[in-house]
């Protein structure tokens, strides 16, 4: 378990050790929005026999372009895109011909849908659900073990809120109404995990989870790739 | 006109000034793959009457995501993506309500559907194409003076191909057979920015050009948005 927070992370370890006393819960303290640290981070835990691994550090934002604190979208691209491509990439090079291994990358509904006051973020999660269903093409074709995921969620109750809007506390029930728990969401994730399809995504208008393939157009077998 | 090369830009100064001798062709050298050059170069130019940004700067990148050099991936990355949004929040800031101003980013069709091989770079452009759709949303639910607009070309004859290939010379009949001189897409550019259409497409299976409304979905007045 990778994350910014030390502290959370050795209470949640302690808390999956409660349960599963025989695990080994490994953690790292690491800011995936400074990208340096993405290398040196992927050299120290490489030699673990990884299985799936699970790109869900992310932020959001809301508000319009025009007003947007270019800091926090920088830090927000850094996180939300760039990690994440580095981190997909060295796991696939590594791991992509090993049995039963699994790429989940955490997108959005706002990956399918662009959303009024959050077109940047919305942007960055197109850029991860096209980043991740190519990649499931690509795997296939290669015919590698590895399969690529992702998990398009809607208005989940997290520290998301906090962030995306910079304010200090953060009402769901007021600001969302309709929402899922992150303990639904994690159920949705095992879904998707233990399921053949590409994309688990919550349908925002109603809130209902579905398995389905890839969402975007997919050039396959055009003749009009580059023929190299 | 903004690019790396100082040789190139005064080369094409002086045709522009052969044709028209009575304009005022300012050429800056900058990479802006170096996101840090961003803002000192927006504040050399913003005081000029600009009316139309056109980001045109990006380069592509062929490979599997599992065997794609890092280092070019994260200077894509940087300039496709970071440098782009940097440069149009920074334009529509300063400029949105402003006559007759257009944004004018240059996706792919590559950026509305996934190709083989050049899973990132699609990606990147998919980027694109959501955040100028969403920002031309914005832009009218504002009732701003500026439109922005996406420009999707298929295959065009330019160093694209050299520079995506990591190859010295690039053949683009004998790679592509059907593509686009960088004579015509410019003439699409100009019928996308006399339009009142956002997106100019090309079809890659036919190679015709088309404009039309934003492609993607847009959640404009979904009462599952935020209510902020």
């Amino acid at each position: 378990m990778i994350a910014r927070r030390k502290d959370r992370l050795e209470t949640l370890r302690r808390e999956i050790l409660a349960l599963h006393p025989s695990l080994d819960v490994v953690v790292k303290a690491a800011d995936l929005s400074v990208t340096a640290n993405v290398f040196g981070l992927y050299e120290e835990i490489k030699s673990y026999p990884m299985q799936t691994w699970i790109n869900n550090a992310g932020f959001g934002n809301y508000d319009s372009v025009g007003h947007q604190d270019l800091g926090k979208i920088r830090q927000m691209l850094h996180l939300n895109v760039e990690s994440l491509t580095l981190l997909s990439s060295l796991f696939v090079r590594d791991f992509k011909d090993t049995e039963k291994t699994q790429l989940i990358n955490v997108s959005s509904c706002g990956g399918y849908t662009v959303v009024p006051d959050a077109v940047t973020y919305c942007a960055a999660k197109f850029y991860v659900s096209a980043f991740t269903e190519g990649l499931s093409w690509e795997l296939k074709a290669a015919h590698a073990k590895m399969r690529a995921k992702v998990l398009a969620p809607a208005a989940t109750k997290t520290e998301f809120g906090k962030v995306a809007n910079d304010v200090e506390e953060y009402n769901y029930d007021r600001f969302f109404g309709t929402y899922h728990t992150s303990a639904q969401m994690a159920a949705f994730l095992l879904e998707l995990y233990d399921s053949d399809k590409v994309v688990g995504l919550v349908d925002r208008e109603i809130f209902s989870f579905r398995l389905c393939e890839p969402q975007f157009p997919y050039a396959g077998n055009s003749r009009h790739n580059q023929k190299i």
